[in-house]
C-alpha cells in the first residue's frame, strides 16, 4: 500500500512524535465556525475533505464529506475509503510541489486549535468483546476462582455481549456519575445510591462498513473487507452497580451511561505495518474461527488518571498485540449465526490487560478489587475514580520510525 | 381523549372483531408501488398520512409523512403525534360527511391487499428486559432450583440487557436458523452446527421518543411521555446456543440473529383505555421505581405454529397484564444511571408468561426443556421450531366493544 510507505513525507509539518504522519491518514468529524465536516489530520493541521472533495478530487460527490458523521463515507465502501486515504497522501506528498502551491488546497488546512473534534460515527449497534486472557484471567481470579479464573466457554468463544451505542461519546464529553442500586454486603438488601466503584477500562474498539444481508456469515478470511478502522474506547464501568446485576443476562445499567472513544478512525489499512502474530490457542478453536497471517497488532496503549488541579499519573501501559481473540475472530463469530452488520457498527475489544501488572487496563485489577492504591502527583490516592478525576487513554504503533497513532481520549467525571 | 371514545364509529367500514377500529389510528410504514409513506390504518384500508399531509392537515411539513421510517415523526414529539391521532380521528369520523365526499381524501386510501408493510421504526438501540414474574420463575425452575427460582436481584431490579438492532426485522421476513457452538453433553467439548433447540419467545415492545440528555433520568410519572406505542415482538432464541454462551456477559449470538415486530405501532394513548393494575410488588421497590395509578395494560396475547402445508395450532394465550415490572418502571430503570435514549429505541418486556401453562410464552416453557411435544394439526410434533415452520403472535386489547389490537407478527424459519 504506497500510502504506507515509511519514506513517504508530507509538506505539511509534523512534530516529533506526532501521532498523525502523513502514512496515519485517519478520518473524522470537524467543527469549524458553523461547518461540520469530513476531516484528517496530517500533525497538527487538519484538512477540510469537503474542501478538498469540491476541487475534483476523490471522484465522487463531494456531498459525502460535507457531513455530521462518517457514515455516509463508509457506506462508499472500503474500496472508496483506501483510494480517498491514497488520494490525500499524494495531495500532501512533500513531492507534490502544485498541490503545496495551491491556494484553494491550502483553504482547506485549519490548525488543530481551530476547531472541535466530533463524535465521528453514527454507531448503529455496539458490541463488547471480552478477548484479553489477562483481564478474562484477572476476573475470574478476583470473583471466582483462581484455579479456574477462566470460564469454560472463553477459549472456544470470542465472548461478547451488546452495548449501549446512545451514550458512546467523543473524548472532550464529561460524564456523569451514575446513580444504581448496589448490594455491597450480601446479607443485606441492596441499597440505592451514587456509584462508589466507577472505573474505567482500557479497550480498543473497530468501525464496520455495511456486511452481508441477515443469514450471511463473514469468515476470518473476508472479515478485513469489513473493517474501516479502529479507535481508543474507554468502557466506563460501574463496578459495585455490575456486581448486583449482572446475573443471568449481563452488565446493563452500569456500563450504559458512557462510553468514550478517542475522535480519529484510524484505518485498517494505515495499521497493517504493526501487524504481529497472536498467541497460540489451544485448544484448538472451530475452523469459522481459525486465520493465517498476523492478525493481531503491535498499538502501544496508556491510561493516565489526572486528579482536579494537578499533573497526570501513569496508571498502565498495555498493549493491543495482548488480545487473545483478534477482529477477524471476532467479527467471524459475530456473523456466524447470520448477523447482520451496518456502516457504522463499532466492536470493542474487552479490557486489555497485558501479564504484568503495570498493564492491567482497569482499576480493578490495577487495584485488585481496591485492596491496594495508587498514589497520584498531588498525594492523594486511588482504587477507583474520583469526581473530577479526568482520565486519559492513549494508543499508537510505532515501526521502522513510522509512529501511527490515536491521540487521547480525555474524559472528565462529574458528580 | 376523543379519539378513544367508544362509541366513535368510521366512514371506512371496519370489519367485525378487526384490530383497527377508529379508536386505534396505529401508525406504520407501507409500500405502495414505488411510494414509500407513513400510514396508519382502519379496517383494512391503509391511508397514505403523507397524501393527507399534503392537503394540509396535522399543521406540519408534509414530508415528515414522506419517509421510510417513523423516526422522522417521532422525533417531533409526544404532543405532536397525539394531535395527528386526534385529527385523524376525526378526518375519517362517520359524521364527517364533507371529508367523506373530498376525492382528495379518498385518494389517499388503499386496500391491505395493495401494500407492502415495512420494518416501521430505525431502531437506535434494541433492550430486552426479562419483566415476567412466571417466566422468569420457570427459566430458574428449569436450569437451577425450584426453590430459588428466583436469582435474588430479580424484585428489585427489573432486570434488561442490550439487544442487536439491526436484525430486527417486520412480520412477513423469513429468517434462517442459526449456526453456532453447543455443548449439549456437559462432559464432552462443545460442537458447532445449526442450532437445534430453536424457540420464539412471546414479547411485547414499546418505542420511544427522543428522551432527555446523557445523565438525567425519566421517573416513572414522566415515563409516557416518552413512550410513542407498542407492537409486538417474537425475540427468536437458539436455546443450546444461549446455554454454552451466555455465562457471564449474557445472550449474545443465541438471539442477535433475528427479532421479529409486528408491522404497526400502536400508540400509548390507544392503549390507555385497556390499563388494569399490575401485582403487589413485595419486596417493596426502591423510591425511584414506585408508581402511581393502573400502568399495567389488559392485552391478549396469542402464539400458534403453522407447520408447511397445513393449519396453525395455537400454543399459547397469554397477557401483557401478567408482567410484574411495567414499562413506566423499565424505563425509569433504563434511565436512572442517566443513559439517554433516543427516538426509535426499542424496549421489548422479556417472554410474557401467565400461571398456567397454557400461558407459557416460549417453546421451552411448553415443553418444560423439551420435556413434552404439542401435537400439531398434521400429526407432527414440536418440541422447538422446525425448518418451514411459521410462527404467528397476535395481540389486542378489548373493552366495552371497542378492540384495539396490533394485527400479527408472522415469521416463516428457514433453514
Amino acid at each position: 500500500m504506497k500510502a504506507n510507505n515509511p519514506q513517504l513525507k508530507s509538506w505539511i509539518s509534523v512534530p516529533e512524535n506526532s501521532d498523525f504522519p502523513i502514512q496515519n491518514i485517519p478520518f473524522g468529524i470537524a467543527k469549524f465556525g458553523k461547518k461540520t465536516f469530513v476531516a484528517t489530520r496530517i500533525g497538527n493541521t487538519i484538512i477540510d475533505l469537503h474542501k478538498i472533495a469540491k476541487l475534483g478530487y476523490f471522484d465522487v460527490d463531494a456531498e459525502v464529506f460535507n457531513s455530521q458523521k462518517l457514515n455516509k463515507m463508509m457506506l462508499l465502501g472500503k474500496q472508496f475509503t483506501r483510494q480517498v486515504r491514497n488520494e490525500i497522501s499524494d495531495i500532501f506528498n512533500i513531492e507534490n510541489t502544485a498541490t503545496q502551491e495551491n491556494p484553494k488546497i491550502q483553504e482547506a488546512l485549519l490548525n488543530i486549535t481551530e476547531v472541535t473534534m466530533l463524535m465521528p460515527v453514527r454507531v448503529g449497534d455496539y458490541t463488547d468483546f471480552y478477548s484479553s486472557e489477562q483481564h478474562a484471567y484477572n476476573v475470574g481470579c478476583m470473583f471466582r476462582d483462581p484455579n479456574n479464573a477462566l470460564l469454560p466457554n472463553w477459549k472456544h468463544i470470542p465472548v461478547g455481549y451488546h452495548g449501549r451505542s446512545s451514550s458512546i461519546v467523543v473524548s472532550g464529553t464529561p460524564i456523569h456519575r451514575p446513580k444504581g442500586q448496589q448490594r455491597p454486603n450480601d446479607n443485606e438488601p441492596p441499597v440505592f445510591g451514587p456509584c462508589k466503584l466507577l472505573d474505567f477500562e482500557l479497550e480498543m474498539a473497530f468501525v464496520t462498513y455495511k456486511g452481508k444481508p441477515m443469514g450471511k456469515s463473514i469468515s476470518t478470511k473476508e472479515a478485513e473487507d469489513y473493517i474501516f478502522g479502529m479507535c481508543l474506547l474507554n468502557d466506563w464501568s460501574a463496578r459495585d452497580i455490575q456486581k448486583w446485576e449482572y446475573v443471568p443476562l449481563g452488565p446493563f445499567l452500569a456500563k450504559n451511561f458512557a462510553s468514550s472513544i478517542s475522535p480519529w478512525i484510524v484505518t485498517l489499512d494505515a495499521l497493517e505495518p504493526f501487524r504481529v502474530a497472536g498467541p497460540v490457542q489451544d485448544p484448538k478453536v472451530f475452523e469459522y474461527l481459525e486465520y493465517e497471517g498476523n492478525k493481531h497488532i503491535d498499538i502501544k496503549l496508556q491510561v493516565a488518571i489526572q486528579p482536579e488541579n494537578t499533573s497526570e499519573k501513569v496508571v498502565s501501559n498495555s498493549n493491543y498485540k495482548y488480545m487473545y481473540w483478534n477482529m477477524n475472530q471476532q467479527l467471524a463469530h459475530h456473523t456466524v449465526n447470520g448477523c447482520n452488520i451496518n456502516a457504522g457498527d463499532m466492536m470493542a475489544s474487552g479490557t486489555i490487560s497485558g501479564n504484568d501488572e503495570s498493564a492491567y487496563g482497569s482499576m480493578l485489577e490495577i487495584s485488585w478489587k481496591g485492596t491496594k492504591s495508587v498514589k497520584m502527583n498531588d498525594g492523594s490516592e486511588r482504587k477507583f475514580i474520583l469526581d473530577n478525576d479526568t482520565v486519559i487513554m492513549r494508543g499508537y504503533a510505532e515501526k521502522e520510525g513510522v509512529r501511527v497513532g490515536f491521540g487521547e481520549v480525555v474524559t472528565k467525571v462529574l458528580a
